[in-house]
This record gives C-alpha cells, sequence and structure tokens, in this order.
C-alpha cells in the first residue's frame, strides 16, 4: 500500500498530465472504473494500475487525479494509433484545439463512423485526461490517426460554419473524409478550396453563428449515414 | 469597492449557486465577458453588476465564481421562462439531469429550432452556472419553458437510443417536438409509447450504446430542418 506522495507511482501518474510526458512515454491515464473498463475491454494491457484503499490511500490517488476527491482507480496505459487514415467514413480535425471537443468527436466517430478521426496541425492531444474523459472510452477502441490534410486518402467535405451548399444537399459517396475546424478560426481557407466539397449545416436566422465543433460533427456524420446507410 | 468577503452582494452571489436560492429569488449568475454579453443583448436588465478590480477586489469576485481564479465579471439576472410550449421545432427533455447536457441542447435549439426548449420532470435546472455556460448565453436568448409531456402541443417524436425506424425513414411535418429522455433511463415507455413517432439514430455495430443526449439532439434537430427546410 503507497502511502507517500513520494511514491515513484505517484509520481509517474502526475507526470502524465502533461502533453510532453505523455508523447515521450506514449502513455495516457484512465481515471476512473468506466474509462479503465473501455480500455480494458479495448483489449489493452495496463503498465500501471492503482486501487483506492487497496494499492494506494485514497487521499494520495485523488490528489494526482484530475477527477477530484473520491477517484477510485487510475491506470496508465500505452497510447495506440491508427497507422493511418482510413475507412468509408472519417473525420479530420484541423486546429481544434479544445481537447473535450476532441474527445467528443471521438466518441461521435465510434458511433457515426468507421475510420479514426484524424488529428491535423493544432489540434488538441487526444490522450490528455479530459480528452480521454470526453471520449467516454472510445479513444481506446477507435484509435485515433496523425496527418496533414494532404495526406487524406478519400474524397473531402469541408464543413464550414455558414455560407456554402445546405450538407443535405449534396450527393456523396463513400468513402469521405468529413473535414472541420478549429472553434476558433475554422478551416483554413485553402484548406476548404481544395477540399472535394464543402457544405455547411444550415442554422435558423437570429441563433448562434455556428455550432460548436462536435455539435456539427455528430450532425454532419449522421448526414453521411443517411447518404450512404450501407458503407 | 467591496473589500469584505461578508459584503451582503458577493453573499448574495454566493447563495445563487444553489438552486433553491435561484427558484425563490428567480435569479440566475452570468459569470464572464461573454455570458453577460450574452444577457445584455437579449435585453436583461441585470439586478446586480460586478466587475473586478471596480466593485470589487479580484480575489473576492473569484471566491464566488464557479469560473475560478481570474473572472473578470459576475452579473445577477432575472430567469426569463417561456410562458408555454410553441414554435415549429422545439425540443422536450424528461429526466435530462446533467446541466451541461441540458445547457447544450438549449445552444442547439437556439441553432436549429424556433421554439423553446421545455423541460419536463427530473431535468436539470437551466439556471445553473453550468447550463448558464454551456448554453453559451442561449439561455437568455430563448427562454426554456416548463411544462410535462402531456401539455405539449405539437406532434412529438420520441428519439430513442436505438431499435426504432431510422429517423431519416420518417416523414414529418411541422409543428414537432423532439422529445429526448435522460442519460441513464431514456423515455419513459408509457411517454414514448405515446408520442405521434418514435425514432432512433442508427449507430454502427460495434461501437457506444447510444450518443449522449445533447449530441442525438443536435443529429436530430439537424434532421427535423433538412425535412422542413422552411418551417
Amino acid at each position: 500500500m503507497i502511502t507517500s506522495a513520494h511514491n515513484p507511482h505517484l509520481k509517474a501518474v502526475r507526470r502524465l498530465h502533461d502533453k510532453r510526458h505523455r508523447e515521450r512515454e506514449g502513455l495516457c491515464l484512465a481515471e476512473g472504473e468506466d474509462l479503465v473498463d473501455a480500455a480494458l475491454a479495448a483489449g489493452l494491457e495496463p503498465e500501471l494500475l492503482l486501487v483506492a484503499g487497496e494499492d494506494v490511500e485514497p487521499a494520495l490517488l485523488d490528489a494526482v487525479s484530475t477527477l477530484g476527491s473520491g477517484t477510485r482507480v487510475i491506470c496508465v496505459f500505452p497510447q495506440v494509433w491508427a497507422e493511418a487514415p482510413g475507412g468509408e467514413l472519417s473525420v479530420y480535425l484541423h486546429g481544434v484545439a479544445d481537447p473535450g471537443n476532441v474527445g467528443t468527436v471521438i466518441r461521435a466517430a465510434h458511433a457515426l463512423a468507421d475510420g479514426p478521426v484524424v488529428l491535423g496541425p493544432g489540434s488538441a492531444d487526444p490522450w490528455s485526461p479530459k480528452a480521454v474523459r470526453a471520449s467516454m472510452g472510445s479513444v481506446f477502441a477507435r484509435p485515433p490517426a496523425r496527418a496533414a490534410f494532404d495526406a487524406l486518402p478519400a474524397a473531402t467535405v469541408a464543413l464550414v460554419p455558414r455560407g456554402a451548399t445546405p450538407l443535405w444537399e449534396l450527393a456523396l459517396e463513400p468513402p469521405l473524409t468529413l473535414c472541420l475546424g478549429g472553434e476558433r478560426s475554422g478551416l483554413p481557407e485553402g484548406l476548404s478550396d481544395a477540399a472535394s466539397a464543402r457544405a455547411s449545416i444550415p442554422l435558423r436566422a437570429g441563433g448562434p453563428e455556428s455550432l460548436n465543433v462536435a455539435m456539427a460533427a455528430t450532425a454532419a456524420l449522421y448526414e453521411l449515414n443517411r447518404m450512404a446507410p450501407d458503407a
């Protein structure tokens, strides 16, 4: 039973709050039973498993948890990346800097697409505790990929906040990659011009100027499933 | 300039973290410039305005903020409720207990519907700081309503996680109310049976069993706009 905050295992967990350490070590954290179960169900082997009250004093585990008090388990797992973009339907994120949005898109793609979420430049680390949590464990079951827009193989659909053809008016055939830009700046113009198609989700007048990127991705993935339900 | 944590204005702000106080006083908080601006843009009159460094010492404002350190402004506004359900397209939430989900649905409905979000039994308070934040201020621009399912006037579409007709196969005409249940239990069976139609968002095999309620609502509102783009 770990009873000291200076224990090397606890220090290792705390280090993994930091992106540079996660990248260097190729590791990530699963905090809480649901995420640990999701990683195990995906076949990942834990590098370290700390259960409150069994392996470590509960207050010490809480102190290295991003969940705050009452954390029952923290596990260290290897990061798993998809080797390349692929699938009949996938998502590319360019400059999506919010880890909650990245995780939520990974969740949505796990439910509504068959390919990995491809992370382009400026996108948040999908292995941060916040992104892992927002993915509700989907990041383990459907590992993300890293690639630049130019490396995407399939036809690309750039989803822009306003002004393009309503998405439902396009007739698109898989394989397709849905491309979305960051919360503030959207897709770079060169990129949306280079996409095979550009589309918008029509919004009502008088409401918000744009949907959150995770909401937009979900609605668009629903639509692309509708267009090609057998993909 | 307020320099004491015992100041009655600061105590009033802190009390509004609590649902019972918010309900009794009919008030809510807007924390941060974006939300304050959204409330003012919606025409609401502040009951109290506290600006860090002008009206109150910054550390004291931080201490009564749910945002944590660096809060620049907190405003107290009256709660505004829509009198009744209405509009060509609206959303009914039954037992959606997570304030983040309630706020996100209010945001999505502001972008994609014209009626209020109607809150049924067991739904989270849309005026909690977390819900107000998740709505990104849409709760001020498009006030929610309270009603039971039986009081919904329009045709109702129950969105259930799995197994019903794909939403895209229905042919629905507004006025419509999209009905969604809570994160765990979904819509009560009696309610989904009583709805004018039942539908699901088709999900891929092997992925999550269900979409988060806010994601599901967004995809479904997109679809109902597609079906009746002139509504």
